[in-house]
C-alpha cells in the first residue's frame, strides 16, 4: 500500500529526526483506508512547495478530534518529506520562555532559521495551546496569534520554500479567530470511527494475544451500537494500563466503553 | 484489608516525607470500602508509570467536595508509590513568590527536577488555588494554567518517567477551562455520605469515650435525614474544637448538623 | 457576667497593646447578652489552638453590618487570648505601600513573623477594604485576595499555632468571591436591634445625665417602631457631636431617627 | 445673620489663604437662609473635632449639582475653622503628577502632613475628577478611589485630629463606588432653586444697575416656570459676558433661559 | 459683513501664525450668514477673558459633522483674537510622542507654557482623535481625557488669562463621556446645508469658470432634493481632483451627489 | 487597452521595485474590463496629488473579499506612479518588531521618511493584520490603528506631497473602527464574478494547454451555477499545485468547485 511503499525510501535525517520518532511511539497503524489518504495528500503539498517557483510558502492544517493522531500524522509526513530542515514546535518547546515576548521572539527566530534553508519544514503542533486558549473568557495570546498568522502568509526570500503542518484539535475555535483562513489547505484527522476500525487496531497491534474478538463483542453489548468516536492514542494508551492490570480485558472493555459513553459520535 | 496490608510495605522516606505526613495529620481511616479503592486504582496508575516503556507521563486528577481528604489520599498514594523523587506542590509553595513570572519559573524548575530522576511524582494540590481562581468575573491566572497544562501533557526525556496527581474541589471549573481533558485520569474522591460512614469515623477514632451512638441517633433527628454529605476533615477538626467545650456532645451534634443543613447532598 | 469575670484576668501586654486600645475608645458595653456570647466563642477558639496540637491553623470570620463593633470585638478577643504575638492588619496599615506587590509582601511578611511565636494571633480587619472591594465593576486586588485565602490556610511551621480573627461588614461579597469557605469558623456581630438595647447602652455611658428615657420615645414617635439596626460606633460618635449642639436632645433624635429611616431591618 | 456674624472672627491666616481665597471669586452671597444653615453645620463639625477628644477624624461630604458653589462653601468653611493647618486638593492638583501611584503618593504625603499638626482641615474638592471617572465604561483610578476611602477613615495618631470636607457634583456614581458610606456625615448644596431666588442674586450683586426685575418677568416668560435649577456660579459668570455683549439683558435672559430648559427641576 | 471688517483688524502674527494659515488652504469663504455669526460668538468670548478679571480660563467647543469646517473657524477666531500667545493642538502633534504619559506630559507643558502669558489662546483640534476614541469596545485614553478636562477648568495664575477653543466632530461621544459639561460654551457648526449654499461656494471660488449654475441643477436631478449636507472640506477638496479628471463637471456631480446619498440630512 | 498602454510608460524604479515585484508573481491579468478601471481610477489620484498644490496628502483605501488581488493592484498602481519614494509597508514588515511601541515607531519612522522627499507613495497592506485584529473579543492594537488614522490625514510639510494606499478585505471591521471615514477615497477590487471571467484567466495563461472549455463546464455541472465568487490569487495558486496532481484536471474543478460551494456570492 502507498505508507509501505513511501516506509522505503524514508530517508535517514540528521539530529531532528529523533524529536519526530518522539510523537510516534506506536508507530502509524494503517487501520483504514483513509490513514493513506492522509499521507499521499500531505506528500501532494510537499511536492508543490518543491517544484512550483511561484509559490514560496504554503501552509497546510491537521484538524481532528483529541487524540485522533494529527501530531503523528504530521511527523510522518515531515519524516517523508526528505527536507533538509524539519523542525517540530509544541506548547512543550514554549513552556520555558518568561512571557509572550520571548516566546514570539522564539517563533520568529525559527522562522528565520527556516528560511535560510532552500526547502524547510515547519510542524506547528496543537495551536490553540501554543496561543494558551481558554475557553474561560474566550483568552488567547493575541500577540502570538498575530505572529503565526502572519509568519504562515509570509513567503521567505527568493530561492527559499517553505511548507508549514500545523495540528488543531479546535478547529471551530481557530476558525472564530479567523485564523483558519490563513491556510492554504486543510485535512481532517477522524478518530476511529467504529467496531471494524477498533478491531483492526487490535488485530494489527496483536493485542489480547489476537483473542480480540470478543472484546469487540463486549464492548458493543455494553455500548449496544458499533460506533466508537475514540482517538488511537487513547485506545493504545488503555491497552498499556490494562495490561498490568488484575483483570486486563475487563479493564479495557470498562474503560473503553466509557469514553465511547461520554463522548457520543455526531 | 488492602490499605493495611500496603502499609507494611511502606518505605522509608528521605527529606520529603515529613511534608507528606504534614498533610496526614489524622492518617487514613478506612470508614468505608470506596477508602481502598482509590488507593488500589492509585497504585495501578503508579503501576503502569513504572512499568510500560512507551508511557513516560501520566496524570490522575482527584476530585471531589471540600474536605474529603483528597489532599491526603494523594499523599498516601505517594508515599506508597515508592518513587526516589516526590513532591507537593500546595498554593501556600508558591504564595511566597511574587509574581506569576516567578511562580511560572518555579513550577517549571520544579518539573524539570523532576524529569532528572527515573521514576518521579508530583501531586499538584489544590489546582483551582493554585491558578488564583476567584469566581467573581472567572478570573485566574492564565499564565499558570497554560504552564501547568503543558506540563501535565509534556513527557520527559528517554528513560525518565513522571507521575502527576492533582487534586481539586471545583472539577466544574477544570471542566470549563478545558483542564480535565488534560488528565489521563480521573479519580473521584467522595464526602461522607450517610450516618454509617460518620459512625464508623467516631468509632475508630475513639470518640467519646466509644459512646458515639448517642451522637448519631442525636444529628438524626435534628436532620431529620441519614444524608451527611460532610467531609471527614470537617468531622475531625469538629472533634478537636468540641472536645475543650462546656458541653462536647451537644457542640459537635450543633456544629455537624448546620453542617449538614448548609449543604445538602444532591 | 462573662465579659466582667474575664476582664479581670486580662494580663498586661507589650507595643502591640496600644493598637488594639487605639479601636476601642469607648471600650466594649455589654448592652445585650449577645455580646458576651461573642466573647465566650472567640475564647473556645483561642483555646483549641492554644492545646489541640492537631490544628495549627484556625481562622475566625466576624461579620455584620457596618458600625455594629466587629473591630472592638475582635481586638477585644485578642487582649483576652494572653497570647506572646498579636498583630492587628487595617486598610491603614497597607495605605502606605505604594504598589499590589509591596502590600502582598507586607502580608507575607507579618504572617512569617507570627510564624516564629509559639502562639500568634492576627487580626485582620475590613478584609474587603484590604482586597480594594469596589461594587462598580465588581473590581478588588486579585493577588491580595488570593494571597490572604491562601495564609489563612496555611499551617505555620510544627511547633506553632496560629489563630486569625478576620471582620468584614460585606459577607456577601465574600461568599461571592469564594473566600467565606476558606475560615473554618465564623461569628455574626449584630447591630443595634431595638429601643429596649439602645436604652441600655445610654445608661451605661450615662448619656444626657441620665435622661434617656425621653429620647427612647420621642425616637419611638418619629420613626413608629421599636426597631434600630443601628451599629453601636454611629450610636456613640453621633452623641458626642450632639453634646455639642444648641439642643443636643434633638439633635441627637433627629440624626439616629435619620438613621434608622434610611437603612430599615429587614 | 449667622454669617455675617462669623465673618467678623475671621482669623488671619497663612499661606493657604490665598489658596481658599482663589475659589471664593464672587465671596458668598446669602441669596436664601439655606446658605448660613449650610455653614452652621459645617461649623458644628469643626467644633466637634476641636473638642471631643475619643473622634480623632471626622469627614463631611458637600454634595450637590454643577455650580451650585460646593467648593466655595468648603472653602468658606475651612477659613472660618480657624485650623492651623488647612490644605485645600483639586483634581488640579494631581493633573502634574505622572502616574497613579505618584497622585497616590502624593495624597499620602498631604495625609501624612496634616497629621502632624494638632488640628488640620482637608478640603477634598470633586471627588469624582480625583478619581478620574469616566462614565463610559464606568472608568475610575481604583488605587486612587481606595485610598482615599481608607485615608477618610484612618485617625491621626493621638493628640492629633483631622476634619475633612469634601465635595461632589456625582453623589450618585460615588454611592455606586460605596464611597458615601465612608462619610460620618453629608451636606446637601442645593443649586439656585426659583426666580426669587435669583432676584436675590441679582440685586445683592448690583447686577443692571439695580433694573433686574424686568430681567426675572422676561425669564418667567421665556420658561413659563419660576424654577431655575441653575448653579451661582452659572449665573455670576454669564453676568460677567453679558455685561460685554451689544445687549446685556436680552444676552443674559437667552443664557439663563437656555440653561433653564435645557436642566429642568426635578 | 462682519468677518471683513474683522480681517481688515487683523494683526500681524509671530511664528504660530502659519500653523494657523496651514488649517486654511482656502480661507473662509462666507457662504451663508451662519458663518459670520460664528465668528462674532467666538470674539465675544475673546473680549470677556481679556476684559472680565473675574474669570481667568474659559472654554469653547465647536462641534458639527466632518469636514465641516471647525477646525478653520477655530483657527481664524485664534487669528483674529491678537493674543500674544496662540497654539494648535491636533492629533498630528501627539502622534510622535511614544506612549500616553509622553502625551500627557506634552499636554501639561502646554498649559503651562500658556499660563505665562498674560492672554493666552489654545486650540485644542479634534478631541475625540487626541483622547484615541475607537468606537469598537468604546475605547480611549482615560488618562488624556483626564488630564484634558481637568486643564480645561483649571485658571492659570492670577494676572494671567486663558481661552480654550476646541473642535469635535463626535459631540455625542463627548457627552457620553462627560466631557461637554467642563466646557463653558458651545458654538455648533453645520455642513453645507442646501444647493444654494453650494451654489455660493461654487460662485466665490469661480469654480467652473462660473458656469456652475449646470452643475447645481446636474446634481438637483440626481439626488431629486434641494438637501446637501456635506461639509465644505468635501467640497473644496473634491473640486481638486474634479480640475484634473477627463469630465470635471460630470466628476463633480457623480461625486457629490454620491456624497449626499450616502449621508442624507436629518 | 488602458493597461497595455501604461506599461509602456512604466518607468525604471530603484531598490523597492523588487519588493512591489515580489507581490505580483503572476503579473496583473487583465480578465475583466473592471481592471483597467481600478487602474484608471488609481492614476487619477496619483495626479492630483502631483500636480493640486493644495492638497498636500491623500488616502486611498482598496478593498474586497480575500484573494481578489488588492494587494497586486495597489502595487501596480505604485509601480505606475513614477514617484521617487515608494514603500511597501506589510504585516510581515511588522513581525520582527518586539511590541507595539516599536511597531509605533517604525511607521512613525516610515512617514517620516515618506516626508522627506518631494513625492512619496506608500501601500499600507492588510490594515486589519498591521493592527492585529481578532474578531474574538474584538481585539485589536488600538495604539498602531490611532497612529495609521493620524498619519493617514497629516499633511508633509509644505513643499512636500504624499500618496497612500491601503488594503483591506475586512472594509465592515474598518467602518465599526471609524476607519473608514478617514480615507478620501475608495476602491472596490471584486473577486472573480463568473464563469466567463475564470474562462478569461484561465485562457490567458493557458492554463491545461488551452483545453480549459471543459474545465468550465465541469465546474457548471458541479455548481449548478455561473456564479465564482473566488478570487483570482487562489485559482491561480490552486492551478499550480493541480499541475503536479495525478489528475490535474479533476483535482482543479474538486478544488475550486468546493471554494464556490464554501463562499457563495451574495
Ligand atoms: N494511523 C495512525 N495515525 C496516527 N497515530 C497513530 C496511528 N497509528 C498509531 N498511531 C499512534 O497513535 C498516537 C497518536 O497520538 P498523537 O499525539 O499523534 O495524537 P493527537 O491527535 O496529536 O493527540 P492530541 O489531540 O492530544 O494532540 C501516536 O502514539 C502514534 O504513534
Ligand atoms: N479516609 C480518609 N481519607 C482522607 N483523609 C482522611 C481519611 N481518614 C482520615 N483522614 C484525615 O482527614 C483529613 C483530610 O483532609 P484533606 O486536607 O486531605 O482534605 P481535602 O479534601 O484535601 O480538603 P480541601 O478541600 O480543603 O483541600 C486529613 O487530616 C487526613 O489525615
Ligand atoms: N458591645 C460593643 N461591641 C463593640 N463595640 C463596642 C461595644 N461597646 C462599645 N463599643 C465601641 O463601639 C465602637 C465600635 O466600633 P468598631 O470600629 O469596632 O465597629 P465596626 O463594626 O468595626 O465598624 P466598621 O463597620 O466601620 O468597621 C468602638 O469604639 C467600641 O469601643
Ligand atoms: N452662596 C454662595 N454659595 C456658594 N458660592 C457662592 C455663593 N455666592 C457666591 N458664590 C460664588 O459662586 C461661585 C461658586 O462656584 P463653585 O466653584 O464653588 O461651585 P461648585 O458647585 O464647586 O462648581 P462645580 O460643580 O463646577 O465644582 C464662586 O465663585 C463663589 O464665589
Ligand atoms: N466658511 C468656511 N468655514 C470653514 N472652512 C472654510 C470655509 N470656507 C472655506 N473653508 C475651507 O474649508 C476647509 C475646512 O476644513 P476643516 O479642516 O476646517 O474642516 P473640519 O470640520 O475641521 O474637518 P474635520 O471634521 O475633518 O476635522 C479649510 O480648508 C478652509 O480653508
Ligand atoms: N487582474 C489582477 N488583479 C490582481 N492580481 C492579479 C491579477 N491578475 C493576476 N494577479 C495575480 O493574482 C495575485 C493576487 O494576489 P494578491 O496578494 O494581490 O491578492 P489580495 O487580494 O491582496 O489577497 P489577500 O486578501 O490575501 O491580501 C497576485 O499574484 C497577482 O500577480
Ligand atoms: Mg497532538
Ligand atoms: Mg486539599
Ligand atoms: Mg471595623
Ligand atoms: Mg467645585
Ligand atoms: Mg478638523
Ligand atoms: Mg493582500
Amino acid at each position: 500500500d502507498f505508507l509501505h511503499a513511501l516506509d522505503e525510501v524514508k530517508p535517514a535525517f540528521g539530529t531532528d529526526d529523533s524529536e519526530l520518532e518522539d510523537v510516534l511511539p506506536f508507530g502509524i497503524i494503517e487501520y483504514s483506508k483513509g490513514i493513506s489518504h492522509i499521507l499521499k495528500d500531505g506528500m501532494l503539498y510537499v511536492k508543490t512547495v518543491k517544484e512550483q517557483p511561484n509559490l514560496r510558502v504554503m501552509s497546510v492544517l491537521l484538524h481532528g478530534p483529541r487524540s485522533s493522531g494529527k501530531t503523528a500524522l504530521a511527523a510522518k509526513i515531515a519524516q517523508l518529506s526528505d527536507f533538509p530542515f524539519i523542525k517540530l514546535i509544541t506548547p512543550a518547546s514554549l513552556v520555558g520562555y518568561r512571557d509572550e515576548l520571548a516566546k514570539k521572539d522564539y517563533l520568529h527566530k525559527l522562522f528565520t532559521d527556516a528560511y535560510k534553508s532552500p526547502l524547510s519544514l515547519l510542524v506547528i503542533d496543537n495551536i490553540e495551546r501554543l496561543i494558551d486558549w481558554v475557553p474561560v473568557g474566550a483568552r488567547f495570546s493575541g500577540s502570538i496569534l498575530n505572529t503565526l498568522v502572519t509568519l504562515l502568509q509570509t513567503p521567505p526570500p527568493k530561492g527559499h520554500r517553505l511548507l508549514i503542518l500545523a495540528t488543531t484539535s479546535q478547529r471551530s475555535v481557530l476558525e472564530q479567530l479567523d485564523v483558519t483562513t490563513a491556510f492554504d489547505n486543510q485535512i481532517p484527522v477522524p478518530a476511529i470511527q467504529d467496531l471494524g476500525e477498533l478491531g483492526a487496531v487490535l488485530a494489527q497491534v496483536g493485542a489480547f494475544d489476537g483473542n480480540y474478538r470478543r472484546i469487540i463483542e463486549d464492548i458493543q453489548q455494553t455500548t449496544r451500537s458499533s460506533d466508537v468516536n475514540v482517538g488511537i492514542k487513547t485506545i493504545l494508551t488503555t491497552l498499556e494500563t490494562a495490561k498490568l492490570s488484575e483483570s486486563p480485558e475487563d479493564w479495557f472493555v470498562e474503560q473503553i466503553s466509557g469514553q465511547i459513553a461520554r463522548y457520543p459520535s455526531v
